[in-house]
Parts: C-alpha cells; sequence; structure tokens
C-alpha cells in the first residue's frame, strides 16, 4: 500500500516500476495532475487553447522547452518516468507506452493542468460523499455537446466528470468545489444531462460509471479529459499526455489550491 | 408607481393608506424585511427559536419592548403604520388588519427578519433569470417535511421558497446568494423537491406557482414564512407579523447584507 507514502517516495517506485497501478486514492490529501506534453511549435497555440477554456484546462505549470523536471510541483521528480503509464499520440494515432526516455526531445513543452481529484478530499471533510473514492472507481467522464473555444489547431467538445450529490448537499459541494478554482471549480451544470447531450449517464466515455442513489442530483464538473479529447481531433503529428488515471502526484497539498 | 421611490417616501404614502398593495417589486434595491411582533414574555424564546434556525429566521435586527420606531434599518419608519397590511393572532386565530394603532401595547417587540428578495437583484445582475419577478408574482414557498428546532412554545415545519434556476446557471445562483447569509444565504436543497415532502410543485402552501421551463432545476430557499408557520403552530395567545408580501421596505441596499 502506498496510499499514505509522500509522493517523493511513490515518484521514486513509479520509477523503479515498483508501482504500476493507477495512481487513484494515492498519497492522500497531495495534488495529482494531468500531464499534457507537445513539441515547442504548437505549444504556443496549446497555451492559447487553455487560456481560453481555464475551466477544463487550468494550468498548474508548463515547463521550458526540453525541461523533463517537475520542479517546482514535484521537485526531483522526471516527467518521463513519474506517471506509471502514457499515452503517445501521432497524428491521432495512440500508442500505450511506460516511460518517455527513448521518446524524449528537446523541443518537448510539459504542461501540468489541474484535476478536480484534488478538491475531492475537501468535499469529505465537509461531509460530501465522494462515491468514487467510497467505492474505489474512477469518475464516470462524457463528452459533451458543447465545443471548447479553438485556438490554432486545437478544438473539441467540452468534456464533463459526474459525481452523484444528494440533493441537500449539491450547495454545499457547490461552494467547496469553488474554493479551488485552479483544480476546475464549482460545476459547470445540476442535474440535467440531456441538456449536455448526455443519453445515457450509465456508460460514460472514459472512467467508471456511478449509480445515482434516490435523491441524488448528477453534479457536472469541468474535465482535464478535454486536452486528450483536443489531441485527438487535432491530429497534431506528435504530443504525449498521461494514461487516464495514471497522472503525476505532486509535492502540492490539496489545500495549497484553495483560494481562500 | 412606487418603484423607484425612496423606501421612506413609500412608507409615508403606506402610512397614509395612498399604497395598500403588496411591496413586492417596490423600492427596487432596498432590502425588505419580514416583520414578527411579540409580547415580550415570549420574545426571548422566539429569540432563541431564530438563534436555534438561522438559516430560516435570519435576525436583522430586535426592537426594544413598546418601541414601534424602525430605525436602525428604517430611520423615521413606525412598525404601527409602515407595513400596508398585518395579520393579528390570538390563539392560532386570524384577523387581517390595516394597522397596529390601536392594537399597540408596551410590552410588544418587533423581530425585523431577513427576506430572500434581498438577493434578486444580485441575481438578476449576474445573468440568472428570476421568474418570479420576470412575471411580477410571489415566489411559490411551500411547507416541508422538515421541522425547525424548537425553543419554548415555538416550533413548526420548515418553510422554503422555490425559484426555477436553468441547470447551467445552479451553481452560480448557489454562489451568489451564498454571499447573503443574513437573507437566508445559499440553497437549502437543489433539485428533488420529493425529498422535502414536497408532492407537486405546481400547489405551493404559500405565493403564486411557477413553471419549470425544460433544463430548469426547482432550486430551494430557506424562507422567512417559517415564522408564521411556528407562530400559528405554537398557539401563543398574541402575536403580529405582516401579511404575505406586505412587507416593511427598510432604507437598507440589497448589496449592504453581502458578506463580501
Amino acid at each position: 500500500m502506498s496510499e499514505n507514502i509522500h509522493p517523493a517516495q511513490l515518484r521514486e517506485l513509479i520509477r523503479r516500476r515498483e508501482h504500476t497501478a493507477p495512481t487513484t486514492g494515492q498519497c492522500c490529501g497531495f495534488t495529482q495532475a494531468n500531464v499534457i506534453i507537445l513539441p515547442r511549435d504548437c505549444a504556443q497555440d496549446f497555451m492559447l487553447f487553455c487560456s481560453r477554456n481555464p475551466r477544463f484546462l487550468p494550468i498548474l505549470s508548463v515547463q521550458e522547452p526540453g525541461c523533463f523536471e517537475t520542479a517546482p510541483l514535484a521537485p526531483g521528480g522526471d516527467i518521463r518516468t513519474d506517471c506509471p503509464m502514457y499515452i503517445v499520440l501521432r497524428n491521432g494515432e495512440v500508442e500505450i507506452v511506460d516511460d518517455l526516455k527513448t521518446l524524449w526531445r528537446n523541443d518537448l513543452v510539459t504542461f501540468l493542468i489541474g484535476c478536480s481529484f484534488t478538491f475531492e478530499t475537501a468535499l469529505v471533510r465537509a461531509g460530501v460523499p465522494v462515491r468514487n473514492l467510497e467505492l474505489g472507481c474512477n469518475v464516470p467522464m462524457y463528452v459533451t455537446r458543447h465545443q471548447m473555444i479553438p485556438a490554432g489547431p486545437f478544438r473539441g467538445p467540452q468534456v464533463v466528470s459526474m459525481r452523484p450529490i444528494p440533493a441537500h448537499l449539491v450547495a454545499r459541494a457547490v461552494l467547496i468545489t469553488a474554493r479551488f478554482p485552479s483544480v476546475h471549480g464549482h460545476p459547470v451544470q445540476v442535474g440535467y444531462p440531456e441538456g449536455l447531450g448526455i443519453r445515457d449517464l450509465g456508460s460514460p466515455d472514459f472512467g467508471d460509471p456511478l449509480d445515482l442513489a434516490p435523491g441524488d442530483i448528477p453534479v457536472f464538473w469541468p474535465c482535464g479529459m478535454s486536452g486528450l479529447a483536443a489531441l485527438k481531433k487535432s491530429q497534431v503529428p506528435f504530443a504525449i499526455t498521461h494514461a487516464p488515471g495514471h497522472m503525476l502526484v505532486t509535492d502540492m497539498r490539496d489545500e495549497e489550491f484553495a483560494s481562500c
């Protein structure tokens, strides 16, 4: 079990291939980041894409071209080895790899993007049940009928995560997650999947389905998977991202992202 | 039309019986208060009742026994004459009166209680439609199956107001109304009338019904009518309250009740 070890130790285990599982539930209280890596010549457009869609792609850190170190968020870390699994995209074609050592190039720019896992601890502490944590599974994520604002080659659908929240705790969940604007913040929509173009909550596009209990309201937050969706749609010649659930675990505490 | 006159002028018109209609929509931007008047010997218990149920009965001001002046919230006002209509309760029996001049006693204590009308202007300014304002009607209010925390003789059901909010604006409505904790603050419940024991949204216990448009979510806020419900249920020998919609219009601006 590595749930309560320090993130630096977990990254060390991952680097040695002694931990290869998803990072979900690991290093409780420390922030996990979405990873997107692009060649320098399209990094500027992607940065613009993030800045135009900050609720979906909140930038926590952008590294210098060629820099594989992950400081300041994860000092001593190496982005080439410290996620358990990666997706490499070449003109939309997908390959899964364990590390990026042989793929690394001096023109690659690493983006670390906020993830809604960060506010889940705050929800639990405030008495709001987080079903995916209780069940030890991933959140369900859905491609919506709404589009991101494009920039350069980057375009694609808004992707949302869904958490079932008891009706009397919806306002509390809104208020708590609004404290964390750099990790997606408050929900984009409450209670109306049809309005997002979601036909069947039981069939998410990514992650695991979660049942609604009687009195649960489906609450939708912006999701960083909008980045992967845009990379696929954009057909850029080369891009890398973490495999879903196999994220970079940083040394930042979740509460460091609270605005107040 | 007295929508844009100063509250002091409106109170003057009401005092002279030149304005006898509900105060809904009057003096836009100025705060209206619920009025509850009780003999001194049960005022202490009622104050305890309010303090135990602050989301439902947020105290804006409590006057000295016998004091009919309404300063500081409404300087120059007179609580005996400045609401267009009152309800007098004697052991649960109801009488409607125009003014309190002949009823006034030196042991009467006036409570001014926050009202959710106060945050409606802020909602509209933030682009959240407020259907009761658009239609010029009252909000629908419902007696729920949840009980207030009792104090002395005071007990009764929690009463809620309902506003239909488009699903993509529910989070915004929560955040805006949370800025106004002294006028009921954020919703108590979102999207699940059955959970409150409400069988038919079309048949409110007080106020006017409001239709839900496709994609609207019924959002429920705590309501000061919980006070009237408790007065009726408690069967106190003597109590006075404003008639629904016929409130005290104060000189306080709505934004003065914003916490941030």
